[in-house]
């Protein structure tokens, strides 16, 4: 299996609000900066979906705030695959400053090409397998 | 029972993205902005609650996109109170356009004064009042 | 000379920073919304332009920071043209909260049509003269 | 002379806008980006300069955007002193991908303590001194 990297957002001065913390809002951001580096990881970035015509729109995110976090915190994410299932996958985050946990979030996802859902285990196979590694490693629900 | 009015986000054009779509962590700005509105109306603003020392710091929070929305598209806001226990309350939002439901959420919230968690029905009960008619009115689950 | 109302950007939480005041990075996009909207109301509105194939890229900014502002202050935004000349112009933008004022700055544009500059007078002559009787009712620089 | 490293900031995503460039506003934040890292690498970063009570606002910005940015182009941001006196400071930027110039860009900053004005050159002598330097070095216009 390969060997993924966690992500490492430090929060910006721009990224705190009033409360003197980061505003919750810039979390699901992270979570964009994440996933955008995990696929990268994986072989499958930006451009390589862009090339075979595959945008990956966000269907639902869940946040969780366990611990504010604040500027210049350095938050590490680590992500994995919650669930796969023919034409939706979901990833978990968990996030960390210094050990702790800071805040756990979802995100699910579809996969479409031209507008329309299509099956990744038939498009992109490789990829599939891949992410379906990441999800029994992880023990997470298999399709 | 108070009449509340919905609240209206017009999407800013800053606000979309390459998709040529709102960018989906915005929808979790125009959560904030439309429940300080709510609050507002029901007398219970940003300024009273910190004159009474209280800050309402956001729990968690859940997102379900159904349909993309473009600039400038005016996103109208409805809340309502889908729980409120003791220390506890969570907001369900639905927001629509042309009467379409583009998407829907959920935050929850606790309430703290000088960083402690204090139950509202004691501290604010004539708040607490609004907000328990708002769940009953709404069928939602009651403490 | 047609009547223009000014603009009103009423100051999210989410624009603040952890010195309690919005974040400087905001008036910038204040002025887009002023922008939009005072283009809007001259009938050249986004729809408009962009049915006409022509964008209008901002080509430099400059912002003065008089005072701070603050949630959840309503900043009135004056817009006037600064400068028109034959394939560039500059919007002058007056913020004031109260009648002070607390921020005053300029926006510098050219017009495309398919990533080519376009002479507006050609082009759009009806929205060229509205914007020279702009530049001379405000005593600017006028082409 | 001390040795400085350029800061890099990667666009993101939602840095993007519907013209799927980097929306001109998210500039003024890399600005406040290299900032911050630029005075962390002097010794002098934001946690130094809380211990002493000194805080530095932005009085005034300038942009000048010279090319379009995308997603996820890697933008390398270099400071210099353009005007050091005794109450205030000016930093100009250049902003370059691919060794071409895509943005500059200035800030204006003065010191306060307690809400007021001080002298760099007295209160914080060697940070003063440090940006003299790179004042000089760059042939900028010095007090």
């Amino acid at each position: 299996m390969m060997e993924i990297k966690p992500y490492v957002h430090t929060v910006h001065y721009y990224e705190t609000d009033k409360m003197q913390i980061t505003h919750h809002s810039n979390y699901i951001r992270f979570m964009e900066e994440a996933r955008i580096d995990l696929m990268e990881q994986m072989g499958y970035g930006f451009e390589k979906m862009e090339a075979e015509g595959i945008v990956s729109p966000v269907m639902s995110v869940t946040c969780n705030y366990r611990k504010p976090t604040a500027f210049p915190d350095q938050i590490v994410i680590t992500l994995h695959v919650e669930e796969l299932t023919r034409l939706k996958m979901r990833f978990g985050y968990t996030m960390t400053v210094g050990g702790t946990v800071v805040c756990t979030a979802t995100s699910q996802h579809c996969f479409l090409r031209g507008g329309r859902p299509i099956a990744l285990e038939e498009e992109l196979p490789e990829f599939y397998g891949l992410l379906k590694e990441m999800t029994r490693a992880n023990g997470a629900i298999d399709n």
